[in-house]
């Protein structure tokens, strides 16, 4: 029997570590493993390489490497930001702004801040996902401390408007953080021109390893610790540094960033055929987010009649990985936050699919998806519950 | 020209990865890359690799596997413990009683506590570093939620009476914390027996990788997140899981405690050896930390008229990696907490070396050191300001 076919479109969750990367991680963890915080010679071989690392990072970024702060991941560095900010600047004000379709680590970190006493305000979004600025302009006030609207939303891949929100929240006095943890490494990302205090980044999503992650904090930033203990990090971020993750991560985002334009525009076409064929052979479908301004690899489509977890399974046993956009919590499914607050039904968003492409993904990936989907669409469909003819299926919940 | 031997004796500092956990964990960073929260076959696999791991951890510990939970390391671990405890517990009471010589993550931590308004008790510790249960007992109020004390420390090496502590704590209603982070791999630990609520711990002490740690807590302990976002680890960890740290981890500490009991008596007779050795060819020295009750390969010993950076540094021009008690924070030399919480000197403390040995370290590794360290004492003391002779020397601060 021929070895099952396996077509990884879920770059959004995770990617693989590039074979680089890995090769520039190995001697980290074995031979040259000295702590960084050490004063001898190994120990400052570890040192530098950490040091060229932020260089690297601060590089792809365009900004400093001394303002680069390396994180445990995207998670931690957006938990950071926000109660970091929020603490360091409580005797200015007590209001923080938001949007409603940001990734849990901003939206829980939020909420746990309005549970010790901040005032939160959750901006809306259009159909496409984009934040307003004007509704921006008209939360904000002399008590705002805090901005945080992410690059690229993760779910729906829209591409937020950044640097008109940077420059309203600085407008009054408060910072701006955003989480660019979908879009570092996939779109050209300038600290400089965006105008940004506070940026983070997680090193899974550019195939570098999981379990690393950084800050960018604009210098002069106000911003308590969220990790007490050693100093390490200038005495900003405790803990021995994860020497060999850290110096992956300065390796993957080189090598993500390299030919990034070209590399996008390709991905971008592959997304984009497969669009149109997705779209030229099921019926009931709808994209979510924008139809342009979006992540190059994120294709998110919402299928009538169907449920989305069961459309995961059945695509993994054609060796598909996708995700999709109703998030399994503890047995019970709550469709997703972002797609409500794009003004998706409850039901439709059920039926999401997020298929994301990388530059591994081949042209014949495409081609294996487009094969496949609409029979699984079509399967789904007669057993549905939810579709036309609710009494030929059976229940489709796994 | 022959290339210089290298003496590794920094084993408390960090570790180098083993040889077979490399092994483990590179699959786990290309081919076997799945987020473990998707739940497709791919990444499933990963969630089992994770599981498993967890299953690794849990026996060391003699611990339900379901209570442990993995970090990013010791110092998150510390930080989630206490802060986490603290704040889900601050309605009983505000009270938090510690000791004054344990690590930084706990030390800043508690601080950082105090200012948030609890209250914390630093116990003192005898000549040896050892807290009196008695003085715990003195402390302890009903207002006390959390008592927190190392397990063995990570300068002096001293073992503290954990467990009668942790019954003290019980007695009052109070919940018992210990960072393990030097103790585990290193010491047989029985959460079943020692009766402690929580315990930190991090991979790289023990030939893991850094960046991975774990924390203990027992079933029913109330704690707050740390970190907020995603529903990982039981929703208490928000952040994909570092994939490959998390399987270095499991089988680092499978191989620690793998006939622990006979490392532990080779690596005590090396370290006896070696103690021996120096006291018999270096005058004005003194141990530090309990002569027996201690971590087996922990030499920490003061030399009088010395500065213990500089001898770090020539250490180092004899291939030898050390460390001493007195840390260089920012270009300003304070000499170490714990050495002046065990009455000494801040001259005598700023003249310590710690030499960490483990089962790497082979007895030519001891015959080096004791054919160099006579010389390189020596040889500052001619040079030292603070010797007998301040006449004949430069100043040895570097």
């Amino acid at each position: 029997m021929a070895e099952q076919r396996i077509v990884y479109m879920d770059h959004a969750a995770t990617t693989m570590v590039h074979p680089d990367v890995v090769t520039a991680m190995v001697p980290y963890l074995h031979d040259r493993f000295g702590n960084p915080s050490s004063i001898y010679s190994i120990a400052q071989e570890a040192k530098e390489a950490v040091d060229e690392a932020r260089n690297r990072v601060g590089m792809a970024l365009d900004a400093p490497p001394g303002e680069v702060f390396f994180t445990s991941g995207g998670t931690e560095s957006d938990n950071w930001a926000i109660k970091g900010v929020a603490s360091a600047n409580k005797k200015r004000g007590d209001h923080i702004i938001t949007s409603a379709i940001e990734h849990h680590a901003v939206l829980h970190t939020c909420q746990y801040l309005e549970k010790q006493g901040f005032r939160v305000t959750y901006l809306p979004v259009d159909r496409y996902g984009v934040v307003d600025p004007a509704d921006l302009e008209r939360a904000v006030t002399d008590q705002t401390i805090l901005v945080s609207v992410m690059y690229a939303n993760n779910e729906i891949g829209t591409i937020e408007p950044v640097r008109e929100l940077a420059n309203i929240a600085h407008d009054h006095g408060a910072l701006f953080h955003t989480d660019a943890v979908q879009a570092a490494g996939h779109l050209p990302i300038s600290i400089r021109t965006g105008d940004v205090d506070l940026l983070s980044l997680s090193a899974h999503k550019f195939n570098g390893p999981k379990g690393t992650g950084a800050l960018y904090i604009r210098k002069g930033v106000k911003i308590d610790n969220l990790l007490h203990g050693g100093g390490q990090e200038k005495n900003k971020r405790a803990g021995t540094e994860n020497l060999a993750g850290v110096v992956g991560m300065g390796k993957a985002i080189e090598i993500a960033t390299t030919d990034l334009p070209e590399k996008a525009r390709e991905v971008t076409g592959m997304r984009e055929r497969l669009y149109a064929g997705i779209m030229d052979s099921i019926s009931f479908a709808r994209l979510n987010g924008h139809p342009e301004i979006r992540l190059p690899g994120n294709l998110n489509i919402s299928f009538e009649f169907i449920e989305g977890e069961s459309m995961i399974l059945l695509l993994d046993s054609f060796g598909i990985c996708a995700s999709t956009g109703s998030a399994c919590t503890s047995g019970s499914l709550e469709p997703s936050h972002v797609l409500l607050a794009t003004g998706l039904p409850a039901e439709t968003a059920h039926g999401s699919l997020r298929l994301t492409l990388d530059h591994d993904n081949t042209s014949s990936d495409v081609d294996y998806v487009l094969s496949v989907l609409p029979e699984v669409v079509g399967r789904l469909r007669q057993m549905s519950p939810l579709g036309k003819n609710p009494g030929q299926g059976g229940n489709c919940n796994v």
